[in-house]
């Protein structure tokens, strides 16, 4: 009997065209079944938002053996959702992965990612999931130097899994990485975030922007330490965002007064 | 010399009309100068999302002594960057509020809410930050029996600040508690979340919905477990996500092959 090959979900914040989601179809296509279920167009920092109040749409876009693709309006996380729910009624997946994102998701990125919205999703749907990322925003991207590791990790995580509540946050340095580091995210702040503009018909407007800077620079245990070096950096990332040491210490507080 | 008060930004997910927020300022008003800049209408679902494409207003709504009313139609992770960048350029606040929030935001609704979004922004740039709700979805919740819970945490917070880092999120139950658990969130999944339907020109649209299953009814530390027996619940919340004990384990994996 031929061994059914593995099944993966694939999305992303870039949209189902990006260059990056394709580099990824086509670095895992001979290893396992994909499904590619993502944003109709970019969603960057949607996060691990939800449609509360918007009909989503579905739609199919191209269908060949061992690949399927579908676009939704929704965010990458309705992307996860609704692909679960409608389009995975006979088989649920074996992995979930986000990607390739165009652009950096280390450290607080991780929060507002909408890349690790698709592995936070699956994760809490308790799949094995993966995010990865390139540290190149050009629509251009050249992605071609993680296919090894792209490989090499998914191999790994379709034949082992990863334990419940845990995802990956991949990130790669952009032109190639010389070592993989599996580090903790740094402490970092966005900083001069909104740029006042003034609209022709005389009322102001903001873009959300920023400056990124990272306040750890001197711990090398990170995952900005590791990228500025050169090195593809691996955060296992937590579901469970519960504080267990302030649990202890908030143990004497009191709350009637 | 006349003590300042302390200064507190608020926002939330349910719009700056919300009885959830304006019941918070009411609660707070005798404490602290209050700044209030939210969305101009309801953003559940949200999470740590930021506007990347649009460009953002930020409306002046009201002005007495000591308070501030803004809109914006930003997420409520805009809202704070767009308070924090742009309206308190003479005094960072002292502390961060969302909520209070019409709904229960336990268990993994923290990865989804925008009220959590807000603390979780706060937290990022260091600031004392708390998220409020309620487990009552109504538009006319009843938030009165939460003010002594509310003014207390604040209080405290206020005086003595939180570790870097780390947030809280608060959920009270519908109609009272009868006492304050400091609990982990809750393994929880929501399932049966999308809800095919047919538009009158004939295609199908999906609407995000879903059911919550507590996945450990047995455990009692958790939030879920708290707020289904009438406590009210504190979950201290990380900013850091990594996962330690995975960075440990992976110290053996190779990525070559």
């Amino acid at each position: 009997m031929m061994k059914r090959k593995p099944f993966i979900l694939i999305s992303n914040d870039d949209g189902f065209e990006a260059k990056g989601i394709n580099a990824l179809v086509d670095m895992l296509r001979d290893m396992a079944d994909l499904l590619v279920c993502a944003p109709d167009s970019a969603r960057s920092g949607y996060a691990r938002a939800f449609s509360a109040t918007t009909p989503l749409h579905l739609i199919p876009q191209h269908r060949e053996e061992g690949l399927e693709v579908w676009s939704s309006n929704g965010t990458p996380v309705d992307c996860v959702k609704l692909a679960l729910n409608q389009l995975c009624t006979d088989r649920q997946p074996d992995m979930v992965i986000g990607g390739i994102n165009h652009g950096d998701n280390g450290s607080v990125n991780t929060h507002y990612s909408g890349t690790m919205g698709v592995a936070a999703e699956g994760c809490m749907k308790y799949l094995p999931s993966v995010a990865f990322s390139i540290c190149d925003y050009s629509a251009d991207a050249d992605f071609e130097p993680m296919r090894t590791l792209v490989r090499s990790i998914t191999r790994r995580v379709l034949a082992e899994g990863l334990p419940k509540g845990v995802c990956l946050n991949v990130n790669v340095p952009k032109g190639g990485y010389k070592g993989v580091k599996v580090c903790r995210m740094a402490w970092g702040t966005w900083y001069d975030e909104c740029v006042k503009e003034r609209h022709p018909r005389g009322y102001d407007y903001y873009w959300m922007v920023g400056r990124y800077k990272n306040d750890e620079p001197e711990a090398t245990d990170t995952d900005n330490w590791a990228l500025s070096h050169g090195f593809a950096a691996i955060t296992p990332t937590r579901i469970d965002v519960t504080d267990y040491d302030m649990i202890d210490a908030m143990q004497s507080w009191r709350y009637d007064e």
